[in-house]
């Protein structure tokens, strides 16, 4: 590949000290790759590299940069510097990093923004985590409903270098107040002449600033919008959610789904750059929690002492039967969790899901026992009515597990607890001590106990 | 919400057959509130009212319609219609539809799109599903070098109301060889004489049409593209893929490795659409080969019967020592599938992946044990070398447990297996096994059987 072929020679400028070289390749380059390229580079190097960049260029590639090399440039650049890229950086990018950095880097970048961008950073610094306002920037165009379609081209062809998108603007009062939305390409499609308050459309999509960052997305994917307006609660427009931002929380809060629903709690690190400590202290409760409730399984297990030592060959199904239902439950709960993360599936189609499982249960739950049944006398000759016990207890493991798998998220969201843990680990624990209560039921009836 | 208070507004003029006041409300909803409420009436009623909306609008409508409402209105519409709606329609969202239907009624639809549009169909058809290829769309504009930027405004007006986008413009040769790339941004903020050419990116990002729609989203992602071309071998612009569909192939592919992490063959469809047979297929399989390695276990457990006949309190610490490993094993391989997908853990990560997994599994591994044993020395005075057995197991267990699920994904991945699918329930099917093994040969050596 191209990028790899670009990286070893440039760190071999690099090594050589050859910066003028070095400087001629990167202004040629996407800022994103040249912030993965600083992002390899040792710490001195990566900020000797980092000031070859022209100014401009500087501010694109530092907002690329991962949440490290931010702080190491920071540290390592001059007020003056610094007070450029702090007027330069777009909001979003610049709350983020503040978000990362220790307080006392915090006040010193806040001291060398000036005084306008202070207020907006301290403004933003107040949404809470995962709201709208948490993701928003605040660099948008805005138009007013008496300019023509003429004014305001003219007027994105003046501010517009600035905002971080252009392609949608918004139409507000001397308030602030949201009155409309136009496209670029609804301006370029009308005469010259036309009014903007003829051609904007009056009902705009927008979220409060407090909302959800999920609801958020969700609005913007379902409307297939590249940009959303952010507002508050008297309706005044305060920033916009951009598409590009919007993709990286759908890969944030699927990856979050995918922690939740296998007991581990959400880093906002990758993997590799989350430490071993966070990792096992995101890991240790649920296992913990786990391995409690597997103990009131033993417990439950240890109440039929009597049945398998009679007839220790039930034992041996005990791992095939659990497995089975926690297999199942996880899958009906999967299906449940991702369609209600989706919206696909909501609270109304609490009976569809209930009889749709319960019907799939049966379809799947019967074969399964047939296969099972037939084995089990062709393994052990003589142990039909064992064969039966244990086909009969799959049957209606089966059946438990998917009606409780595809139940509990729809009942964990009435309760206001993220359905994302309804998932796989919980479940199981929950379906093993019941298919040994069902198992050992079966048993005592069939079976010479 | 007013959605749903139009829902019921426009549901009583449905009823009242007052289609005159209907479209009145109509003309003024957004296209994907208006294909939603469609979707929600009977057969009959859905026709009718996607009859009373105006040409334009249609077309819109009948693209964000499922697949079940679009084939109905194809049934009910005349020739003329349907001819006047293939040639408004997208080319991506004609393809989509295609692809769900009868072929009685594709014929018939290709029978009466123009020349044009039908040559492009044929051709979009032919790319394979989940390729660059199959997403992309054939409206995009394209301008030349020599343009100046006046002239390149210019025919962005007069073409621009057909194109899917026109944010970004290709620039292209009369061969169609891709030549550059400039935004619409950079034009408006380009002088009107400056030629195409000068302030053109030449450096284009782009993928080739067979290349995996993953690829292509996931570059649309990390260079926050609102739009990306494909080109063939040839390097020719065929298409471009817009980031509204980039947003629900990830989606998608999101959902898809829910699924296969859950052991469910993965559906193109919603939950509450997908029939009760495909449910019950998409989980047997899954289902089924775990049931036969839930079988295997259940047979080695059966080669340690002279084991839990003399101790029988063995048994009841079973389900906590297989769950435990369970669920530590879905907790790492959880992370690294996630890690893959996301392109955040690579090949050469092999042994980092595996230094970490070990020195996680021993910070949760040795605590979990620690606690298992002072419960066990609690419930049952006088087990201590029980307690020991069972604790040694736990360690050994999430230990090992940990080292598969982080290694096992990477290792399919060299076998061209998708990773997805070394997920809980193969991992806890392992793990199970593996864990009974280590306790009872620790059981053998430790305690008096």
């Amino acid at each position: 590949m191209k990028e790899i072929k670009n990286a070893v020679q440039l760190g071999v400028l690099v090594g050589q000290k050859n910066y003028h070289a070095l400087r001629e390749i990167l202004v040629e380059m996407n800022p994103v790759d040249i912030a993965q390229f600083i992002g390899e580079l040792p710490e001195e190097q990566a900020v000797v590299t980092f000031r070859t960049l022209p100014k401009m260029q500087a501010m694109e590639v530092f907002a690329e940069l991962d949440a490290e090399s931010q702080q190491q440039i920071v540290e390592a650049i001059n007020d003056r510097e610094l007070q450029a890229l702090m007027d330069e950086l777009a909001v979003d990018d610049a709350v983020d990093m503040l978000e990362e950095m220790p307080a006392t880097l915090v006040k010193r970048i806040l001291r060398q923004s000036s005084h306008q961008t202070r207020a907006l950073l301290n403004q933003f610094l107040r949404y809470a985590e995962h709201t709208a306002g948490s993701i928003m920037t605040a660099e948008y165009t805005n138009l007013r409903r008496q300019m023509t379609v003429e004014d305001a081209i003219k007027r994105i062809r003046r501010i517009g270098e600035d905002r971080e998108t252009i392609y949608t603007c918004y139409v507000t009062d001397s308030t602030r107040v949201l009155q409309g939305v136009v496209s670029v390409k609804d301006l370029l499609m009308a005469h010259d002449t036309e009014l903007i308050e003829d051609i904007m459309e009056p009902d705009v999509i927008a979220v409060h600033t407090a909302e959800d960052q999920e609801k958020a997305v969700d609005l913007m994917a379902k409307y297939d919008l590249i940009a959303l307006p952010v507002v508050d609660g008297e309706n005044r427009l305060v920033g916009i959610v951009t598409v590009d931002d919007a993709v990286d929380v759908i890969q944030e809060e699927a990856t979050e789904d995918f922690e939740k629903m296998a007991g581990i709690a959400p880093s906002e690190k990758p993997y590799l750059k989350t430490g071993v400590f966070s990792l096992a202290k995101n890991r240790f409760l649920w296992l913990l929690i786990l391995m409690v409730s597997g103990m009131i399984t033993g417990a439950i297990l240890g109440h039929y002492e009597a049945a398998f030592s009679a007839i220790p060959l039930l034992v041996s199904f005990i791992p095939m039967l659990t497995d089975a239902g926690g297999n199942a439950g996880s899958q009906s709960s999967t299906l449940v969790i991702r369609g209600m993360a989706l919206g696909e599936i909501e609270m109304k189609d609490f009976f569809a899901v209930l009889w749709k499982e319960a019907r799939v249960s049966v379809l799947v739950g019967v074969p399964l026992a047939v296969v099972n049944f037939a084995r089990i006398v062709i393994s052990y000759p003589g142990s039909t009515l064992v064969a039966g016990t244990v086909s009969l207890t799959l049957v209606f493991t089966v059946v438990f597990a998917n009606a409780v798998g595809g139940i509990l998220p729809m009942v964990a969201k009435v309760f206001k607890i993220d359905p994302a843990l309804m998932a796989a680990p919980l479940i199981s624990s929950l379906v093993d001590a019941c298919s040994l209560v069902i198992y050992f039921t079966i048993a005592m009836v069939l079976l010479p106990i």
